[in-house]
């Protein structure tokens, strides 16, 4: 277990943001090279795929965790800090790699009895890169692979307790991208060029006020990113862009704010003479639970003696896993990282290591039941 | 006069931002160093000063062209456009560097016959490091300057028509960026974070309902550069940027202008829960013509047949050659663009090479006139 933490540390104080998993990936393989598998290879440019044959046939479970950073200059002050400077695991990546590291020990010492376990250290989760250049590879191609699992650690939740529901557990998500475009002119005389600070900002506050909580529905529209000219003071500026992210309970709740949005940038563009493109970006896939998953993981938990809440409504978070679950039968199931801690993406989050051991517990009991 | 547009139009096509006028000092000098100059010597990293002695005793002068470029993406179709994404000269100053190298040849051909004459192509104009690096380098020290003159050409006045006035000539500029932190949150959750989005939208708002034209008062707040968060699709922002330029007919309304921005940044970032800094960046000291060196100016003009065009109120650009009229007598002056032409810092301006010559002529005759 002191292994494991010092990898987690480790692993914190040298983040990488997605695609950029170089040393990540390096660093993991100087590891698992020393552990007896049957198979280690490269998978997505960053990630590697970890194979152990079961000692006799069964069905094929492919366990994924994710190992990426985010760009989030962190606030917490512990020995094992960010290196890096505005980079940090601030989803608890850093955890999710230690725990399937510590599956791979354990299918090291021991081959599963029946089917075979494929370990997946996925890149690229935060920007939905990750799952689909793994499928884009090949990699999974020809491994006859049963079932898929994966874990997210889950501030909010009684440390260790184990969340999961049947169908949709993350949602989908679409992002869309305005470009105002007008042109520049001498910051002295803005009335001669068209600038489209007046625009974004409207558009911001008209986007914002779309947000509704009418449980179970809802609209989240959160700003992600905005940007406009150049740090140079002489020029007024001539072209903008905002970057909103969507959601809502269902899909054509999302697809009715999406046009909404849309009209808005489009109208107050042509009251402010400007021209307005749009860019849809990053759809996360809605991570659909099958059933039969969601039976293993309660099977499981019971099993390992940790308390299984089910919960009625999905979480708003969008999961590239849900890339695999259209593929494969599978879930993604949460461990609860504490009641009373901050919240995933936040500055001051950090990956409970206590939960560790029970993560490595849950894969293996699931490969286990999922012979049955 | 064929040698000098195919130079104009060389530094047309390779352009090169403040402060990064590498290339462009480098081409100059290979051209520069072909005159027998007394001499020529780096200034400002990227500048250079060339000197020529008078046969005689006399006023000193020193003459002063920018030579560097903006990141704005042109959009002329001329054979020599630029061919540097995103950056081109946008201001004039490949003709006010021209201008200055015929100055050059002048008095490479033919001394001047009393006092010394400098030729200043300064870089970083535009964002007023160049004047303030110049002065900081000592390179003027010794030189025993009289007198000081630089000309800006003039979109919006009559072709080759001399435009100047004594006293303020151009604007005293300030920038305010205000920078709003909040903190970062998972995008599905963005109540969990502080996002700036809103303030920033709203502050830029009321901003710019500051703009007011009562003539002569007035106050022009133009909007330079937005940013907020990252292009990261998971994270809602927690830190974003407004920087604007802040000018106005006088002093004291300037600075309650920015008084009542910083008020209204303050009010709106406590009522969003956020910090907020400020940072006031580049101060464009107003160019003050001294009325002796408006008067040469003037007498320049008509003895080269040029029509002299005194105008009442001063320019609203900042030029930071108001750093070097604050410490020697001097003077800067307009030469006509065309009164029907794109205004400066237009992605659809060019300088007009017909008025090469007419600089020219103004600067010398000026040397000659100051000596009276």
């Amino acid at each position: 277990m002191e292994e494991l933490t010092t990898l987690r540390h480790y692993l914190h104080q040298n983040p990488e943001v997605s695609q950029n998993e170089f040393e990540t990936q390096k660093y993991l393989l100087s590891l698992l090279n020393k552990l007896n598998a049957d198979k280690i290879e490269k998978t997505a440019n960053t990630g590697i795929l970890v194979s152990f044959i079961g000692k006799n046939f069964g069905k094929n479970i492919l366990l994924r965790a994710d190992i990426d950073a985010l760009p989030i200059e962190e606030t917490i002050t512990t020995e094992y800090k960010s290196t890096i400077t505005g980079v940090s695991h601030k989803c608890g990546h850093d955890g999710h790699a230690t725990i399937m590291y510590g599956v791979a020990q354990h299918y090291a010492a021991q081959r599963p009895e029946k089917g075979n376990v494929y370990l997946l250290f996925q890149p690229a989760e935060e920007n939905g890169w990750g799952a689909r250049n793994v499928v884009a590879d090949g990699t999974l191609k020809n491994l006859n692979i049963d079932m898929v699992f994966a874990l997210h650690n889950l501030p909010g939740f009684k440390k260790h307790n184990i969340v999961c529901k049947t169908g949709s557990f993350t949602s989908s998500v679409v992002s869309l991208a305005a470009y105002f475009k007008g042109y520049t002119a001498h910051a002295a005389e803005p009335w001669n060029g068209r600038n489209p600070a007046g625009a974004i900002s409207e558009y911001m506050l008209n986007a914002l006020s779309l947000n509704a909580e009418e449980k179970p529905a809802y609209i989240t529209v959160t700003p992600v990113h905005m940007e406009m000219g150049e740090k140079a003071y002489g020029i007024s500026a001539g072209e903008g862009s905002v970057h909103l992210t969507v959601r809502a309970d269902n899909n054509e709740r999302l697809n009715k704010v999406m046009g909404v949005m849309r009209n808005m940038a489009t109208e107050i563009a042509k009251k402010e003479e400007l021209e307005v493109t749009f860019e849809v970006i990053e759809p996360f896939e809605s991570n659909q639970n099958h059933p039969d998953a969601v039976n293993i993981i309660h099977k499981a938990a019971n099993v390992a003696k940790l308390e299984y809440e089910g919960i009625a409504d999905g979480f708003r978070f969008g999961e590239d896993f849900g890339i695999f679950t259209n593929i494969y039968p599978g879930a993604m199931f949460g461990i609860g990282s504490g009641e009373k801690c901050f919240p995933l993406h936040h500055p001051a989050y950090d990956y409970p290591d206590e939960i560790t051991t029970t993560g490595i517990t849950m894969f293996t009991t699931i490969q286990k039941e999922a012979q049955q």
